[in-house]
């Protein structure tokens, strides 16, 4: 199929249209090839022909709308962070999210489009940490005892480890342990 | 080429005996194609057709030898297990190591035989640090908050996380918080 062709290039803005809304609505485990089709008006095969792993699809897309995670600090900071990394614990159980996940750092190692997309997210998700730790150290509800900047690993690894490589949930004391690592908390 | 052809079989023997031993050697890092061909003493073209991707052949290998880490508990094991995560540490630096990190996530959600891999590696290294950490409980050494078969993906999570999402170095500090995190030590 010509890729300028008028109608190729309007049912490929569509379907990243209803991916995108999916997506916002339910979750990165929403945007599978039936949904997206269905909510784009397209037939299933039209989905699978412009991206035959759903994870690409997902991927693309979520280069397209704000990453919601850790976006909006709340305090207390410690409690925040918890139940942010609760509701990642959530997604990571979905295959599409965990496939995203493991795409991003395997592709990574020798495509460069897609190492710029790992360096972009994980980025995103570095400094949303990082800056909401900065400040929380800065009222005193925490002492850090680890670089800012490294704390998200910490918050996150133990889920990320648990959902990619063991395919298996964190228990929450795992999660409130990960987030009581980055420091002392004083509440 | 026929894969039932002795010299086949011959070439493909010689390369997993040399990669097996510079991996016993050198570590993970050792197992290049460059380093290959020249301990099995065949072209290095022989090992690309056999293995196209170094990290395969790793993997491959990998399967053949005892995997090292945490094999051998020491006490006290507070500093056993932070200079084994830190040995991991510099051993996830090679891109070949990331590589294999990487490709046992990913390519072990669509293909059965990586799975079993995955799992097979992931449990020696949950079941080791269970064990340890659970003797090390009844030592009196550490009063676990997180259930012993989930203290791998959290002593093991932040390191694996900055190698492979960011491309970086845990921080010692990190390492030493990550372990520190799974209970309240004594000493």
């Amino acid at each position: 199929m010509d890729r300028s062709d008028p109608r190729y290039l309007r049912s490929r803005a569509s379907i990243l249209d209803a991916a995108r809304s999916l997506l916002l609505s339910g979750g990165p485990g929403a945007v599978t090839h039936v949904q997206v089709a269905t909510q784009a008006g397209v037939g299933r095969a039209t989905v699978y022909r412009h991206w035959p792993r759903a994870e690409d699809l997902l991927g693309d897309v979520m280069e397209t709308v704000p990453f919601p995670f850790f976006s909006e600090p709340r305090t207390p900071t410690r409690e925040w962070l918890r139940s942010t990394v609760a509701e990642l614990v959530d997604q990571l159980q979905l295959t599409e999210v965990r496939a995203v996940a493991t795409t991003l750092a395997s592709a990574s190692v020798w495509d460069a489009a897609m190492d710029r997309r790992r360096e972009r997210f994980t980025s995103v998700l570095r400094d949303r940490v990082a800056s909401a730790l900065t400040e929380a150290a800065e009222r005193g509800e925490v002492e850090l005892r680890v670089p800012a900047d490294q704390a998200a690993a910490l918050v996150l690894g133990a889920v990320h480890y648990r959902a990619v490589l063991e395919h298996a949930r964190a228990d929450p004391a795992v999660v409130d342990a990960a987030v009581d690592a980055v420091g002392t908390w004083s509440a």
